[in-house]
């Protein structure tokens, strides 16, 4: 068997991905790893209230909603917060 | 001076945010935590290259604009990733 290749990448934190949707109110953090020299993928991590986490597909359309929906929420309870 | 009122939240993590624009070659990750009985604020907390941690502006739009970014930047390069 041949000996792992040099640029094997050994970064990557998520092997599979989770496909089906995931209810907003178990999740308690969403964290992205964009891309890099460390893993040609752009990986989502879901951290769950139960504390499990979970890789999300970056590409399925329910990902990039839930995360626009969370940051969309906040303009309607805008808390006023020191700006730097 | 009154004591802390009870429903004073004790654990946003964020006490002010950096509105400044953060370079993406810069980022390491970006971990957002939704609004909750925690905290009212959404938070978007960054890691930067250099291991520190800040805490971006939810509501200004170049962090929603680099979050979709870094998602739909995944679509040029897709790699086969086990789907669950």
């Amino acid at each position: 068997m041949p000996p792992i290749s040099r640029d094997y990448n050994t970064h990557c934190r998520c092997l599979q991905v989770e496909s089906r949707i995931i209810p907003p109110d178990t999740l308690r953090s969403i964290k992205l790893f964009p891309e890099g020299p460390h893993c040609p993928d752009t990986e989502v991590i879901a951290g769950l209230a139960n504390g499990a986490k979970v890789c999300l597909n970056p590409h399925s359309a329910w990902v990039k909603k839930l995360i626009n929906f969370f940051l969309e929420k906040q303009q309607t309870g805008m808390t006023s917060k020191k700006r730097a």
